[in-house]
């Protein structure tokens, strides 16, 4: 059986290993003070073309969010999300559990867009009988796959600008959205549109491990507290450190990606030259296919993917997972099958 | 410079980073659902001699204190602990953060004693207008280096089924306490006198991780909300079980424990023989000599460590750790060292 | 300008200011221990015919909510509310404040049933992922003015006893659905069918409070910690507890609804008349009529109240509340000036 | 029995209930909108000399400390308080349950001084490792009855400037310090010396209500919303409202705090000429006399008093507490039967 349903199926990649073991008797300082975390800040801000940058390294996607999102409101104040963002449903109410609505938006494709934020303003806009909406949660690539282009990104900054709100990106797996053949953004464009985003490494090869990117030091100011405060401040720091590190001196995190995506899109190809569709319109690493019930059945049998949403009687969209693990020849041999089928 | 400011200055022992390599790409289900996670428990709960037992992989101390701790309290309880403990001292606010009061107790030792759980229970008696005492949290060893005994941990177990109090044991260095010539427990005592308590790994060999065990299945019944939803949940949960696995199948934990104490007691002889006492009865890893500051100031020529405790004009405390990775030769050579001054 | 924005624009009925005036130097013990609330606490319980209930006085409805929700979910739980429910809509994300979601639910008519609560149980299955639903709250009569019938209610308690679920009843209009004319029900059959409700008398003579009722000892137990921790624990608790006896121990308290609920229904049939129609199907002291907005605008100059919701180009519906404290001749007045409009 | 268990036994001052009388039925505005809130906020505006203040009304003081400080903190925030204040002693963890770490300091008269400030500063230095103090508490009369001077309170003022800690008075006794024979300050050095502070309307003379004051309407932006949050914000807001207007137009409040107070020193003489010794050097409403426990025994049997403490094996202080209230007959005949002991 060859798993398709995620992206942390697998370890690390093999360099992240050799660096870790190589390294590993050299005396650092702990919480977060090592000097590979020094070195891989530095390497990030060049990337994002940001000087003036706070970066911090947490340990997973859900603490990052809730860490982040708990700093940055006060008490009354409440963020925007897509209804399918991963703070709303995915994390077990952890921004509830610090004490701030989730203001969920249905959407279509899983991004969010300024007549969204609008509406959401007007609908909490009874002042104190609601919250104060203070933050706008996005996902690039989004949790259905999709993801937001430079001209998207730029409306949502002005727009979030204009209404006071805080522009906060979820980039769990930020390396598919910059690897998407459709993608027309950099890293550096990323920084410069969001007050705050985080790159992940958990879901593109790292064993653990994600970015969280301040665009200004005021912004950031204190932050180590909360770090401490919510049990996200490994005493051994240097674990994270060495795997950004590792993943961006020489660009290792966007080839992984890349692979990732040139995976997903050949099943894809295959799917549409079968003449089925899909649930979404994914360019990443995350793809819907709508398929036969018999055929889903039949793929089960050698592959384990998730049934994802019933569409008919007959059919029901699955949902696929490539990552930088996976082999080429289980796509080959999945695509086999499914032309088979 | 050798560094004797803690125990989490290297990476992992070599043994852990040989089975991460080797399982890397064997694929797993996430979110603790992998295979060595259940192999990991089966021979945690054989050693705790409790097939019962519900057990959790955690990141570290803090994240494990504070997810236990809020998971068992209702929001008017509150847990009891020494002032010198480490939810009291050293995380930052993280049980207040929860919601939940620590009712810190001044100890001479580190260590709580009945007496010290009624004082604190006649303090907080004046139901409504004060919280609910709940839970006892203790340390083995404490954050002074000092151990339980047996007979004080029934004592204290004792007056906490008394009382209707959980008793919780933070685990951060219990293989050192379980490790000192003064112990006179094991594994298995722990989990029996104890409701819930955690093996710390990261100060023993481990790159990261904590294993929580609750001494029933109903105690721990749905705890696996909490971790997801305060971002506990790795997405590869196998680099934590994965690290236990190796620490435990053949006792490797009890065997770096013991070199790091051993590695400690070689120096606290050496303090002795030079004529100089200590800050605290330590007998494990953690060691706080009280030098002449001339003496100190050399010392600090060639070794990291923290000065602790002005004592006098002339003299302070210092804090020496030592670990798993504690090479002999850098504890001869400071001894060496302080023999020579 | 007469206002019929809301039931809560004057004092207190006559009855209640005496009663406070006549007791006013009687030495009463504080924080709830006063002997008119052991009356009021009787006289209660002999209504619900219910001997074991557990009942409190609070301020305000917000507060109770906040203060009962928080006090019965565990941390991972959630409570799920019609989208139209006072604390989805209204409360500031109180219940969020607290740490818990509020799972909102699209309603007709602003109630809850079985299917609802059936479709947010299946969206919230995928534990740990989600939170874990443990709370049903509706509100009799609804925020937009509908009410339960006795066997909408029966199966809705029935749906949450089969899933484990607490269902919770806001009754801050509790009043005006009991003397509804299509109610079927007694505070006795609130009572049995709900596992913790309340009476709401700020909106039904009162100066303020509401009064909490448990229906089992077991589930308040502890409760007036909490009460004291949220800051509910008047001092002066007799100020609650006078309140209630008086508008209970000659049911001064349903005498009032009636005499809302007529007012209101003096109005709907005169809207009827003119062949005007309702955004809801009230038959509470809270109406809705759709009008043209010339009329809006004209019943502007002499009557203040809320237009609701836009309908289309030329129409808008109103929010016309009545209450205990309403003159007849204000509302006839009013049908005065619509019929002649 | 006559009742010296506190000062809030009664009712209201008349005045209060005839104002509500008189006011009862005209319509008004909610949720803190009504024109008696306006007047009342102007009246105390003139009284502290700062037209710049921001006003709310609230209902009692464990809840004005709990909004106001966590509405002021962020996440890693903590206030520092005498281990008497009431936030640490009285209310329930109240503060703990908002996310916050109250810092408890030890001191001999219930009073904070620039000193117990550094030392609190020093002790929780290490970033970020310990919260962040942020706010300094402090209540005034104290709760064991002390009072501030004016250069004791511009000291402390000054000292939080320097260390930027907002400054936080608890006056649920205010009047009572201000009409202290002792005292050398006015409301208006009160509002001058501190950044935010409430005035007790429960304690002398109101049903319900306190007036939290901020210097700068920057501080209090957005106050309304947490109000709301946390169940604060009473529909009929009016009743807060009309109350502190009835206590401070006139001067009443200072009236009968004046009251209570004459009534405590007439005590406080008889038992000076007893022979007998106090716990406490307060000059206000609560006193601690230190009797023989046969006077204590006998003394009950006619009054109700708490006893606050036991001194030695024949010894225990008690403490009464007198009010607007008391009536001088009472304190008369207490006087008499004490001095015939």
């Amino acid at each position: 059986m060859y798993n398709f349903k995620n992206d942390y199926s697998e370890g690390a990649h093999p360099n992240i290993l050799t660096k870790l073991i190589e390294t590993n008797f050299v005396q650092q300082l702990g919480y977060g003070e090592d000097e590979y975390g020094i070195e891989a800040k530095e390497v990030l801000k060049e990337k994002i073309k940001n000087p003036h940058a706070t970066i911090h390294f947490l340990s997973c996607g859900t603490q990052t969010n809730l860490i982040v999102i708990s700093f940055l409101l006060r008490v009354h104040e409440a963020v925007i999300s897509a209804k399918t963002g991963h703070i709303s449903a995915n994390e077990t109410g952890s921004i509830e559990a610090t004490g701030h609505k989730v203001i969920a938006v249905e959407t279509e494709d899983g991004k969010l867009r300024p007549s969204d934020i609008q509406n959401a303003l007007k609908e909490y806009a009874l002042k104190p009988h609601v919250v104060k909406p203070r933050m706008v949660y996005i996902s690039n690539s989004t949790e259905i796959g999709t993801i937001y282009t430079k001209s998207e990104l730029e409306d949502l900054s002005s727009c979030c600008k204009t209404n006071n709100l805080l522009l906060y990106l979820d980039g769990a797996r930020l390396g598919h959205a910059l690897m998407a053949q459709n993608n027309d953004m950099t890293l550096a464009d990323i920084a410069r549109l969001t007050d705050i985003f985080y790159i992940g490494g958990t879901k593109n090869g790292a064993l653990l491990g994600e970015a969280v990117i301040f665009s200004t030091p005021e912004l950031a100011f204190d932050f180590e507290y909360v770090l401490k405060q919510k049990g996200a401040m490994l005493a051994k720091g240097r674990l994270l450190a060495i795997q950004f590190l590792e993943l961006f001196r020489h660009d290792l995190y966007f080839d992984l990606a890349k692979h990732a995506n040139t995976m997903a899109m050949k099943i894809v190809d295959a799917v549409q030259s079968k003449g089925f569709s899909f649930l979404t319109n994914s360019t990443t690493n995350q793809i819907f296919p709508i398929l036969p019930k018999d055929v889903i059945q039949k793929l089960n049998e050698n592959y384990l993917f998730y049934v994802w949403k019933e569409i008919d009687d007959d059919h029901a969209a699955i949902r696929l997972i490539t990552s930088w693990a996976t082999d080429e020849k289980n796509v080959d041999a999945f695509i086999a099958d499914l032309r088979s089928l």
